[in-house]
């Protein structure tokens, strides 16, 4: 007979898990009123655990590569499973508008040419030659040309057409204590509404606004990578989509709320225009709020706390990222035999586990 | 037995046709595919004719008065039938935000009293008395006691009951020749798609952008007033709904798109910002434009053309407005007695009539 696991939570990073654990003999269900309505519905599907490295932060570096290693073959046996188009754009842009922000950028491409991985440093000529849509002061890039770009929404359907594929049920019920679920393992995979299931666990919700925009005709065409950069400040991203750009994100640390503000909207326009002048004329299609799943280092927290239970959740902003390597350290988890790469996202590093 | 008319457009303007026609004994089909999708959708419900006149524009400033004077019966009319709210405010203030914009201000004040209409000036610190969210350095504006709004969307819930409790039949089918239509009369009301409908009507299509915002808990209260201004050139407003406000509204010449564009957007909350600083707290509920009918001489088009085509069409900004005037024209129209209110909105003035 075969195991049973309860898998709470049918975002990216919960329908991964019950897809990988079904393909590994296990007899899955997924627990969540309403799938893919959360965080993922609203993520950017930006790849670039590289560009965003920062000397000190090693494991941070080291999970989102390892993650990023696996995306490959990942997406290509999704994208062969359900027929669905996954990556929409391959390399990554940083820019830098002022002195500073230059100076940041030699920092991380520095750092991290000492971890062994390669980024290449654009003139403003280079830049200009590579993404003619760009604002002309932009005076210097970092280039990440591993680093792809996926369609939140279309992961989304492939996951859940791969679950079904794979004999995966769904429960359209809310859990509200994992301890009444009918399952010989449970995977807490609830985004920021895992902290209510497990009592003491360190994720709070960070809201995120983002804005999905459309390429109208005669219009210049969007960036063919993702272009990330830094106004006044705040951090901004345009990760192509087929049909436009996903403009992001603000960030709001104001409980469970996920309205959509004037402010957001407003500051999300202004510096995606100061990144890329002709985005005015692109049809703002969509404006979104999202709650990501914070924990306090930046790490997510993935690993068993219970015999019965495993956490898989924590992945703040990169949880599209992140989806391959916690699939597959969930599943070594349940296995019995955890997966070495994930060793820093344990909740072993939090005091909860002990009280 | 019952004559019959066909009302081609159930907007706002259609369907109070097709209730007053009801009214007045006749049988009634309202033909539209999408009742109510269209301006009629998007509009900002302001009434304000008096607060918009300008020396020299006799006749529009003659009709709008005309219409608003019959709101107060026909709205309160509806909202006994239907039990809609229908006003959401009372009172206009159009705001000065510099010295040219103050002359303005006075050259209407002055010249609408002479047209026999009362409006009062108010000072910087009046205007913060009375309405103490607007932006400090307004430093005039003009009161409009009589100049109300109606929620938009209300009202064509209200129509559409009225219709149907008068015995209106809908059939959700376009019309692309009137002379197909079965009925002794017929009434094109379809705004801008009315000049698709009778060959070399002047009626052409601006879009306009509107946002819809929801007041946040712990967020200062709208203004109580609709608050006109204009911020670089752009007119703006400001109306307010029960839950919050509209905020209005752009103007594109652009053939019959009706995306709303990142632009229109970022203009649209950095004006209104302008008159209202702490707009940014505010929910950005819906973004969405709409296609007013737009005629030459900003006047509507309201009248017989043949023996059996009556228009009405043309109301540019000012459908809402007008709805309650262009009804009774075109009753009265049907009954063979035009309306000698509606005489300067004849389609006689132009030489399409003739061709």
């Amino acid at each position: 007979m075969s195991r049973s696991v309860a898998v709470i939570g049918g975002g990216a990073i919960g329908l991964s898990i019950a897809w990988r654990a079904a393909q590994a003999g296990w007899s899955v269900t997924v627990h969540d009123p309403a799938p893919a309505s959360g965080a993922s519905w609203v993520a950017g599907g930006m790849l670039a655990p590289l560009s965003e490295g920062w000397p000190g932060e090693d494991a941070v570096l080291q999970v989102g590569a390892a993650s990023l290693a696996r995306w490959p073959d990942f997406g290509a046996e999704l994208e062969t499973l359900s027929g669905e188009t996954l990556f929409t754009s391959h390399g990554s842009l940083t820019v830098a508008l002022d002195a500073a922000d230059a100076a940041d950028l030699r920092t991380v491409a520095e750092w991290i040419a000492g971890q062994g991985y390669e980024l290449e440093l654009l003139s403003r000529a280079q830049i200009r030659a590579a993404q003619p849509s760009l604002a002309p002061n932009i005076r210097l890039a970092l280039l990440a040309a591993t680093e792809s770009a996926v369609d939140n929404r279309a992961l989304i359907a492939a996951l859940r057409s791969a679950c079904t594929r794979s004999g995966v049920e769904f429960v359209a019920e809310a859990v509200t204590d994992p301890a009444a679920v009918a399952a010989d393992q449970v995977v807490v995979s609830a985004g920021t509404a895992s902290a209510r299931l497990w009592p003491g666990l360190p994720v709070r919700p960070v809201k995120g606004e983002i804005l999905r925009l459309h390429r109208r005709p005669g219009v210049a065409p969007a960036p063919t990578m993702t272009i990330r950069g830094s106004v006044h400040g705040r951090p901004v991203y345009l990760v192509p989509r087929g049909d436009g750009l996903v403009v992001g994100a603000t960030q709001h640390e104001s409980g469970e709320d996920t309205q959509v503000t004037v402010a957001g909207v407003r500051d999300l326009i202004a510096d995606a225009q100061t990144l890329m002048p002709s985005i005015g004329e692109y049809e703002l299609h969509e404006c979104a709020a999202g709650l990501r799943p914070m924990s306090p280092d930046n790490l997510p927290i993935i690993g068993r706390v219970s015999d019965r239970v495993v956490l898989a959740t924590g992945h703040g902003r990169n949880g599209v990222l992140l989806t391959p390597l916690t699939a597959d350290a969930v599943v070594a988890e349940l296995d019995g035999a955890p997966l070495a790469e994930a060793k820093s996202a344990s909740p072993e590093r939090f005091t909860f586990n002990d009280e």
